[in-house]
């Protein structure tokens, strides 16, 4: 999944001493806290205006397929696009990966809600919302 | 996924504070920490006589669905069954539940193989270690 | 530190797979998320009149003194007593051990305030809950 | 403590979603990951000969002060000094700071000993660190 995707938004990642298991490389638990800031980084870059007191964003699924370790002295970064706006969930594709070499650690699609916090339920997703993404993107997401 | 699947083996879990999140739930990334420990515990419990220090257990693929917010003071376990026995990968799939209500909070399916830590590579799903996983589950799960 | 100390609240920890760093034993800042839930619990059985959602508790100071490792297989607990009751803070000392050995794994003692999440400033201890902790410790907690 | 101690270790820290609890700021157990990270990359710049699969480096004990919390959108550093060295132990102090307001958020000092990760004992500093660690803080740091 995900190999002709171009992503515009690119996270670098700083590998903490707490991320490596015993098995000595990163954790995949700990993959997902790297896509997560990810997420919470271009939501946060792509839709300033979003009040995140208010407005929560969760995911409801995700497919992960780690392709690589990730070693002590890496340099890693995640990269994250929408791919799909629908009423109410969008899709985002991540891919974890060292710049230098290119290798692919992980590749994730996540699909997500956008959620009020107040009253606890999904919300459909707003305008102004898709033609921020879309215009990130430079294309048409919406999936009608 | 995972509808009809029986599970013998199920974990509690104890939240931790650190589990919750801004939003006042458990974090996504958290659950995967949550099905790992029960992933570790099922190997160790099912095929006693694997050097953990020698052979790793690595996951190769996952897909989990978010189904519902998992909150302070509730209960949870998460029950784990082998579905699948490859030649070199096993699957398992995974429930995480609130016992008392049977609601289920996510469930995830893990694509797994066994990984020689000192030469770091994926090894052959030993014999005895099919033979065990087939006892404890009760049936034949060899894909062949 | 905390030598003679009664503890009359015990909380076993599970330990998770994500706990052990790559020395094989559980890194120390996962120490601090064993003795933060057993501070919660604590206090939510104590005082169980306190709303979580108005009222934080917030660590202001610790020391702590890490005297052995924390292997795979070990059962642990988190022993906690508040020990001092000031005007807006107040001590508690807590150890890490393995119940079955008596080995002590940390001794931690932590200054803590009641925080007003709203105002976002430190409160005065109420009376009632000073009582609630002197009932339970069974004794005079109050440093005037 | 740690006034007017001079740092020349200074290590940014990228914050991540999953630091925050649900208090809405960075959860006390995690300013350790930061300041466990900081130190790894202390040793690991200061001592680059230094073999981390045979020679752990482990906190014996440790004092923090939290004097500030860590909001969303804050840039974070941790300063890094040795400023003692014992036969067997040294002694690491850390500030964390935003450094654009120089508001501290946690000072901590933490004793530390060079552990051999095949025997699991601690080892005397050898000569070589002890002169390491002098040259990068300019200054004698050894205890006699």
């Amino acid at each position: 999944m995900g190999e002709n995707q171009k992503y515009k938004a690119v996270m670098p990642v700083q590998l903490r001493f707490s991320d490596f298991d015993r098995f000595g490389h990163v954790n995949n638990a700990v993959y997902f806290s790297y896509s997560d800031s990810a997420k919470c980084e271009y939501i946060y870059h792509v839709i300033p205006n979003l009040k995140i007191e208010k407005t929560g964003v969760v995911v409801v699924s995700l497919k992960a397929d780690f392709q690589h370790e990730i070693h002590r002295e890496e340099v890693i970064v995640v990269e994250t696009a929408v791919t799909r706006i629908g009423r109410k969930s969008f899709t985002m594709m991540q891919r974890v990966i060292d710049p230098e070499t290119q290798e692919v650690k992980c590749i994730c699609e996540s699909v997500l809600v956008f959620f009020d916090l107040e009253n606890r339920q999904t919300i459909v997703i707003k305008p102004e919302w898709i033609e921020a993404m879309n215009e990130f993107e430079g294309r048409e997401l919406r999936d009608l």
